[in-house]
C-alpha cells in the first residue's frame, strides 16, 4: 500500500503559495502573515460514533473531518493556512481504496477554502475506522472572537438555520469562514462560537463564559426546514423548535454583536448567509426563553456533551 | 467522564507564555516569533500497532506519543512551541483513568521540553487505544534542515547510538531538540533528519532526496548496547551492526555537514550526546558500507516502511 499511496497524494495535493514545505520531510513549513497568532484545533472522528462505515460514502468522512475544523476556525476569525491529518484504516478492508476515497473528499473540500495539506500519518490496523485531522490557521493580534468577551445587551446573532442536522447537513455544511472573516473586518463582534453541540447548550457556555445570561425568543429562531422534517418524522416526540436549540452540528456561527450594530447587519443582511438576531444577553446567568404570548421561562441547555474539546 | 476530565486537565496544564489561549474556547491561539515560519507533524499511535495496551504503562504511551513529534521538530531544528492530542479510548476500560495516566505521561514530557498543551479531542469508543499528536513548533527563514541539502564530500553524522531501541528506548528516548538547536546555530548543517524508520532506510531516503548516495564505514557505526544485547538474546539471527543499521525507532540526528565542520564537532563534542561520523556523501546514489578489511558492498536500505508519513 504505502509507496503507492504516497505516490498518488503527493499528486493529487495542490500546491499552496503559504505551504514552504510540504509532505515528504520529518514536518511541514507554513507561512504566517507577518505578526500574526497561530491558530489549531484538532478533532477526531470514529467509526461507530461519529458515522457507520458501511453506510456512508468515504469522501464524506474526509470532507467531514476537515471542515469541523475548519469550523472551529471559523469560530475564531481565523484565516485557515493548512491542515495534517492522521488516519488509521481498518486492515480487513481494501484500505489503499478506502484512504483514497476519504483523502478525495478531503482534498476537494481544502481545495474550497484555500487549505494547504502539510502532511499526514496514514496507517492500516485491525481497528476500525479513525481520523484525526488538525487545522493550522492565523488571526491578527487580539482579533480572535473569544467566548468570553458577550457584554450586557449584546444582541445575540446566528448565521442560518438551525436543527435536523443529522438528515444530511452533519456531512455536507459549508464552514462559515467567509462569514466570519467578513464579520470581523466590517463588524464589532464582542464574542463568538461555533454550535457543534446545539444551540442552546453552546449559547450557556458563551453566555457563562461572559458571565453573563441570555434570553431567547421563541419566534425568532431560525428553524431549519430539517427540524421540522423530522418533528414531522418523529411524530411529536420533540417540536421543531426544540430540534432548532437542541440538536448538535449546525455548524453556524453565534455571535455577540452590539444591538445597534446587530439590527444594522440584519436589516443590510450583507453575506450570502442569512444572520437573524434571536435573543439578547443579559446580567442574571443562565438561559430564558420569551415565548410567543410574552412569557418568559427558564430554558435547559441542551445538546451534545463533549468529553474534552478544545 | 467529560466534565470531571476537563476541571482536570485544566488544573494539569501549566501556563505557557506563548500559548495566549489554551483549551477551552474553539481553537487555540499560538505566539511565534515574528518573522519564523511554523512548522507542524502530526503522528498516530494505536494499540496493536506500536503497543500492546496490558502490557504498557500508559504514561508511557502518552510521552511517547509527543516524543516522536518532538523528534520529528528536532529534526527540523524547530523550536517546539504547543502540542495538541486527540484521544479514543476504549469505553470497555475505566476510559478516564487511562485518559489521565495518558496525560500524565505526555504533560510531563511537554513540562520536560517547554511544550504547550494547546487543546485536545478526547473521546471514548467501542474500539481500542488510538492517540494522536500534533505538534507545532517555529524556525526562522530557510534555518530548518531539510532532507535535500547534502552535497558530495559533506559527512554524515550521528546524534547517541543504534539498534535494539525495541527492548526500552522506543519507549523513553530523549528527542534530541536541543542539540538541533545547538547545531542550528552553531555549526553548518546541510541537511538532517530523525532516524525513525532505520539508520540504512533514513540514510537512504535523504541522499536519494539530496541526489547523492552515501558510504558508511562499519567500524563507525556506534552500535548500542541495546543491540548488543538483542543480537545475543536472538543467538545471532542478526548481528549488533545489523539491528544497528536496520531497527527502526532510534530518534536519533542523522545529518549531512561538511567534513571539516564535522571533524572539529566530533573533535570537541560540543553537546550532551555524543555525535559521530559515521562516512560520507558521494556522487553514485545509493548505499556501501566498507567493512573493517576495506572492503565496499552495496548496503540494503532496510527499516520500516511507512504508509504515509511526513
Amino acid at each position: 500500500m504505502e509507496k503507492k499511496f504516497i505516490e498518488w497524494l503527493r499528486e493529487e495535493i495542490p500546491p499552496h503559495p503559504l505551504l514552504r514545505l510540504g509532505p515528504g520531510d520529518d514536518a511541514a513549513l507554513l507561512r504566517l502573515a507577518g505578526s500574526d497568532d497561530c491558530v489549531v484545533t484538532v478533532d477526531l472522528l470514529s467509526d461507530h460514533v461519529d458515522f457507520e462505515l458501511p453506510q456512508i460514502d468515504p469522501r464524506l468522512i474526509g470532507r467531514k473531518a476537515l471542515a469541523v475544523n475548519l469550523s472551529d476556525l471559523a469560530a475564531m476569525a481565523a484565516q485557515p493556512i493548512g491542515a495534517v491529518v492522521a488516519l488509521l484504516v481498518p486492515q480487513r478492508l481494501d484500505s489503499l481504496e478506502l484512504a483514497r476515497r476519504i483523502y478525495e473528499g478531503l482534498l476537494a473540500c481544502a481545495e474550497e477554502h484555500g487549505v494547504a495539506i502539510a502532511g499526514g500519518d496514514t496507517n492500516s490496523w485491525p481497528g476500525d475506522l479513525v481520523i484525526s485531522v488538525t487545522a493550522i490557521g492565523h488571526v491578527s493580534n487580539d482579533a480572535a472572537f473569544r467566548r468570553n468577551g458577550a457584554r450586557l445587551g449584546d444582541h445575540v446573532v446566528v448565521t442560518g438555520d438551525f436543527g435536523g442536522s443529522i438528515l444530511q447537513k452533519h456531512l455536507t455544511f459549508t464552514p462559515r469562514i467567509e462569514e466570519a472573516l467578513w464579520l470581523q473586518k466590517h463588524a464589532e463582534v464582542h464574542a463568538g462560537m461555533d454550535v457543534s453541540d446545539g444551540l442552546s447548550l453552546d449559547l450557556f457556555r458563551l453566555a457563562e463564559e461572559s458571565g453573563c445570561g441570555a434570553v431567547l425568543e421563541a419566534s425568532k429562531i431560525p428553524v431549519s426546514e430539517a427540524a421540522q422534517e423530522l418533528a414531522s418524522i418523529q411524530r411529536g416526540e420533540k417540536t421543531a423548535l426544540r430540534h432548532a436549540l437542541e440538536d448538535g452540528e449546525d455548524f453556524e456561527l453565534l455571535l455577540a454583536i452590539p444591538a445597534m450594530e446587530a439590527e444594522r447587519l440584519v436589516r443590510t443582511q450583507p453575506l450570502r448567509t442569512r444572520l437573524t438576531v434571536i435573543g439578547r444577553f443579559v446580567a442574571e446567568r443562565g438561559l430564558w426563553m420569551v415565548a410567543e404570548n410574552g412569557e418568559r421561562r427558564p430554558l435547559e441547555p441542551r445538546g451534545f456533551e463533549h468529553q474534552f474539546d478544545s
